[in-house]
């Protein structure tokens, strides 16, 4: 099959399809999304090497379990090993011996075929269409702000980041009913937010009051706006951290101490979260897509990615190439 | 009356005595205690100009009230406006124009006496002696601990840095039936803590294993400890920060992502709390005390802080100097 694989360079290889063990299923690959963190990858982040790639949705083609089969679905990204402690206290997300989809010691989604546990998959609703199911995993990465802290309805949140996980963080602060603004730098990012009723706030154009959010989520990519978070986060404050990145953060930690803040660092969320706020049509994620590309354009769609209006660019493992 | 006033240096000067207003006290201090904080003051941070010291315990010399004469009394070290969001929400240790005893336009405690308002001053229960109360600011700032996490009891928490706050933070969560470590390098600190049943890790013998522990609090003073910090605390867990410092502290924010580490500042706590903790006689504080100075050799106790055996030095105001 063919596979966007990374080896210090990404590139577009013929490899062999995987075979699923008995408590897997092969999944054929209908879409697969590419995510900031695949970026950083090719940065050097995680020292990755192997099939790039942890968003997806696709079709069971091949499974011991003969329910599971030619079933939509996605999944979850943690393969972990079910005997540590971690995984008996139901975090196998943190399990030390875990691998990633597309992260660490596993193959990932920007190939024909993946073989993933079937305890790793959500079946996906038949309301939900391909290009929205695509978009679970990272919807789950941003309904977990939700996990941080609950706003009253003085209290009010900023998303730092106007990108693809910014502007979903930003749709369920605003579906729960939060009063959310959305600070950026891309004219077209920001009109697509105001669109939906969310504030936004031009970076160019005005600097926020300091110490004025109850709130502040930082996903906008950089280890800079860290300080900016801690600048505009009240005093007892939380401010939630998305983005991960190669280089380490300096930060005023007088600040922290003296403001009594929370700086909580978050990373993976509830899929069935994901699919439920789908399922709702309350998110809105198939404005967000940019562009698709077949696989064998791959790397054309990283190129894409570079322009500074893109949002998400999807890839298609198995369109057809025929005219 | 005699007072130590910082002016960009620390001196013993002959000042006016204070003058309640007709909401406040008039405190003939007792004794007073050097925290970490005086030194970091006396380094620059936050341009404090003044008489210095916010740690104190004395008696109640005139008040419009007359039921507070001869009251021996503690009090907080935040005076706020009483008026702003912050204050009307309960959050007066936040109001943006508050005052701070000792640290924020407000003269402090390293005098013969202070005047408070009286909604800062609580009464010392008469079993708890001078030599104890004097330590209810910091011991409330130690309690606040409690307030960010509960541990399981097959959880650990280590605290970094056996001085005087480690050493009373270690004692506020050894009493409350957590498993914790004390990591220090002074070897008669680490003593002192192994008497009270406490577990101690040597920095110059051991490195303890990484990601072990559910709560690392770091009060070692340092912006370097955060980083150890980071290390020893697994995922998902919290790391409660107590030491300000100048110096702005950088870390490898990746981690905190995508371990989903909370890492929350912590400053005042308690006085309530602190004063049952002294009550019951589970906390020991009096054998921190190093020596007790007369405010006159005020200058001397601060030398006596740069040795690195010292624990908590006392400066008593209004000690005869008479043979």
């Amino acid at each position: 099959m063919k596979a966007l694989y990374f080896d210090g360079k990404l590139e577009l290889r013929e490899v062999e399809t995987p075979r699923p063990n008995p408590d897997e299923a092969l999944i054929r690959i209908s879409l697969a999304g590419i995510c900031g963190t695949d970026l950083e990858i090719l940065r050097g982040y995680s020292g990755f090497r192997g099939i790039l790639g942890h968003e997806f949705v696709g079709r069971v083609m091949e499974c011991a379990d003969k329910r599971w089969l030619d079933r939509r679905v996605v999944g979850e990204i943690n393969i972990y090993c079910g005997e540590c402690n971690y995984c008996l206290w139901g975090l196998g997300r943190h399990c030390p011996h875990r691998t990633v989809v597309g992260i660490v010691n596993r193959d990932g989604t920007f190939a024909e075929y993946i073989a993933l546990p079937l305890l790793n998959l959500h079946t996906v609703p038949d309301n939900i269409p391909d290009e929205a199911a695509v978009f679970v995993e990272p919807l789950a990465a941003a309904a977990e702000v939700l996990e941080f802290v609950r706003l009253a309805p003085s209290q009010r949140a900023v998303v730092l980041g106007d990108g693809r996980l910014g502007l979903l963080i930003a749709q369920v602060l605003h579906q729960s009913q939060s009063k959310v603004t959305v600070v950026g730098k891309h004219a077209s990012k920001l009109h697509l937010a105001r669109s939906w009723g969310i504030r936004t706030s031009d970076l160019a154009v005005e600097k926020l009051p300091a110490a004025s959010f109850s709130l502040v989520v930082e996903a906008t990519g950089s280890p800079e706006a860290l300080d900016e978070a801690l600048r505009l986060v009240e005093p007892q404050g939380t401010v939630v951290m998305k983005s991960t990145y190669r280089e380490p953060a300096h930060f005023d930690t007088a600040k922290l101490v003296v403001d009594e803040i929370k700086l909580a660092g978050s990373r993976c969320g509830n899929f069935t979260t994901a699919l439920e706020l789908l399922s709702t049509g309350k998110i809105k994620v198939q404005p967000l897509i940019s562009q698709k590309f077949p696989l064998i354009d791959g790397l054309r769609a990283f190129e894409m990615l570079e322009q500074k209006s893109c949002l998400k660019v999807l890839l298609e493992p198995n369109a057809s190439t025929a005219p």
